[in-house]
């Protein structure tokens, strides 16, 4: 285990250098964790789990203030921070569709509206359609101490996703070392695939990529990570992929990304989950970080390791986790 | 009384076996409450009343939180649930306009989104422009627990607004019995009047519905509360209509309803709510859900029996009583 | 100092004779306060910031709820008073984006939306694009007692903004009095400079005012405020206005105010703060209300006596007090 991170380790050597300790850190992307601050979060997300089924109240964060700023419209991850800031009894302030901030539209840069808001707050949120706009926003806010998490920079990162992603494996199959994993879908263009497969990589893990040809995992990615001692084989068939996994990851392919309506279909076709698909691996966790259209049919529901709604619910534990952690407290 | 109840129940035969325990119930529609159940929400209503107006803090929810999910906007509905839940000192997460939630653009079903926000929230407040929306909604979060409200489903239902109106009627004529109560406009198209016609009908009323003849209420609607032994009648005369009226219930006639300029206009200038109107009906509460454009002068507004003011600031109390029921607790 | 009170209160004779209580009270212009009441608000804002500097948890409005009723967008001054009554403890219920607002979209008077929204909240914080707009959201209001907070009306008023400028000022410099101080860029659509320049000549201070001819400071209010005993200078030289400057008060110069891009590019080109000009003012104090575009160089941000960013932060500070005080509560 050491091995393994000190091996991933090499793609971005700050990892290894980090204390557990998060207090005042900004969370851009996966790399800007190790393996035992990813641990950590784990934990106390597993403790705040507890907190909340037993409908204990907490005021952990009372007093304190999250801004939400959402540049780009995702009422899934926003509320999903905002519920896991009042669980913590912390308040929140929002521009909940950012396009519109009229900051923005009178010119002004990320870096300024950063400022200004580390002002109003005590932690700041952010989504933002441009890659590397989560990273101008943490320098920006560095002077003043707030951390900024990045809840998604356009084609970039989107490193809670991972986290919860993590944290839903541990919590369905009980560990995350030894496992068969199974990610499946659009691999070139999904920010959350590639956060979480380079997460997955700091454990011990056997990864099966499964997209067709034009959506493959980037191969600088996978080179990188195979270069590392990571274990990952690559096909385009979900029958083939889906064999002996202990979970298998939806993902959405769009429309968009195909030339012709053929090309679509085919795969639209081939990369469906029904309950077939789930009589044939009954032990199998299926994931998906949601909202699904058709690659998974809603009969597909009603099965017990059918796990995304469990998985989106655990954003707010991860959240929560982050959020605390990120503003100095910690109850593992 | 009973008997009022027993015969209206024929109508939705669910309502008399209901006990008067709200906790983790879905309401949807009136027809999701009985009578005695409706008592409990205007008497909790009227205490919440007292402790708001003595400047008193309520932690009643402290540690729950609200989401309110407006699919369409309206302001009044969700700043007056937003409000009854802080009041109780709860907190909320909000799409305040829904049509942009990013979710739903992707093409995510209503039943995905709810099962998704029971993860974040303890109850759920939902508007949405389809009939029926609120109903695949309360079934999307039955297996949670979570109870959902509808705050307007389209031309279906807007329960919680028939219930303030309930209330006011009752604060500002000390009871709901005996009384001679009409309701006037688009008796056609508005929720409104059909919920609370349905709900007023399970008290000894008496009922004048005032609307130009394409505007009538629905006539299934009219003949069955009468098979019921509800006393209901029409006309499109207003003068007529509010002659002996305790309640003149005032609704909006929208243009685009009618086919010619001349035909709305001939409505428009007809019920019309002025000074003079009131002069000559001194002892009649005058009701309307707002917003009002034309049918209600200004002039009226300082008219002590002009209730409208009252009625809106009635849904707070009346919102908190519901809030804190589906949530498990009451006061009274 | 009692001398200048009473010269500038011929401007607005009510000014003299309101008491430094503020409870209940509507703040819709800067003539709505005299200066023992503006000096209470600052004094307030300075415990208040030493308050949240010191990280200690207020309680102050805790039950009490804030509308934020935004009928144009304001990211900037809607977070600043979100988070002072988040800081405050109390909650908050919002209409982000009024233009998008349901009942104004189906035709209703501000009167009416005011007066429905009294009955949701203690205190009203408005935006609207129309000058007088918040005067009549205050008579609105009056009957209740909630209070009314202008956060700008058109090319109206900004009281809260020269209050916060106002601090700032004092906290940079120490004292208002005896400061040579010059207004910089459109003093002529800019309610900003407007609201600060009244609040200012409240003050033994000197004026100067820098502008292009064309937007020059409105001659009517220079007069009055010249009669009444201040020193107002003009000039259309930033170089000259600045040259004993004790604070420079920059203000953004809108392209579309110009009838030809050459008079536009001139203007913007002649006034432009950048890192020569801080090191030829080393003991000069420069402001912005911000957001700025290209008025304000980059590198200018890493001198000591760029104080804008502070004077955003200081917003929350003198909200915090405008809330709490004309909610009837005072700490210092």
């Amino acid at each position: 285990m050491q091995t393994q991170i000190e091996m991933t380790s090499r793609i971005t050597p700050k990892m290894i250098t980090k204390s557990a300790e998060l207090t005042g850190r900004s969370i851009i992307s996966v790399h800007d964790l190790d393996r035992a601050e990813m641990e950590l979060v784990l934990r106390e997300a597993d403790c705040y789990e507890e907190y909340i089924k037993s409908k204990q109240k907490l005021r952990t964060l009372s007093g304190s203030i999250l801004a939400t700023l959402f540049f780009e419209a995702s009422t899934r991850t926003r509320l999903s921070f905002e519920s896991a800031m009042h669980r913590l009894g912390g308040s929140v302030i929002s521009t909940p569709d950012g396009k519109q901030a009229s900051s923005a539209v009178k010119g002004e840069t990320i870096s300024d509206t950063i400022r200004t808001v580390t002002g109003y707050a005590d932690v700041i949120v952010q989504r933002h359609p441009a890659i590397g706009s989560a990273r101008e926003a943490a320098r920006a806010a560095q002077a003043s101490g707030i951390p900024v998490i990045n809840a998604g920079d356009g084609a970039g990162e989107h490193p809670t996703q991972a986290l919860l992603d993590l944290y839903t494996i541990q919590k369905e199959r009980g560990t995350l070392n030894g496992l068969n994993i199974t990610l499946v879908g659009d691999l070139k263009h999904g920010r959350t695939v590639h956060s979480l497969l380079q997460a997955l990589c700091l454990w011990d893990v056997n990864i099966t990529l499964v997209s067709p040809d034009m959506l493959r995992m980037p191969v600088h990615m996978v080179a990188e990570l195979t270069a590392n001692g990571a274990k990952i084989h690559e096909t385009d068939s979900l029958q083939q992929g889906a064999r002996n996994a202990d979970v298998v990851y939806m993902t959405r392919v769009q429309k968009e990304r195909f030339e012709t309506e053929d090309g679509y279909n085919a795969v639209k076709n081939s990369y469906v989950v029904d309950a077939d698909f789930m009589h044939r691996h009954p032990n199998m966790t299926l994931m998906h970080p949601l909202p699904r259209v058709d690659e998974i049919t809603p009969e597909v529901d009603a099965f017990e390791n059918a796990a995304y709604f469990r998985q989106t619910q655990n954003g707010v534990y991860v959240r929560m986790a982050i959020l605390a952690l990120v503003l100095g407290q910690r109850i593992s």
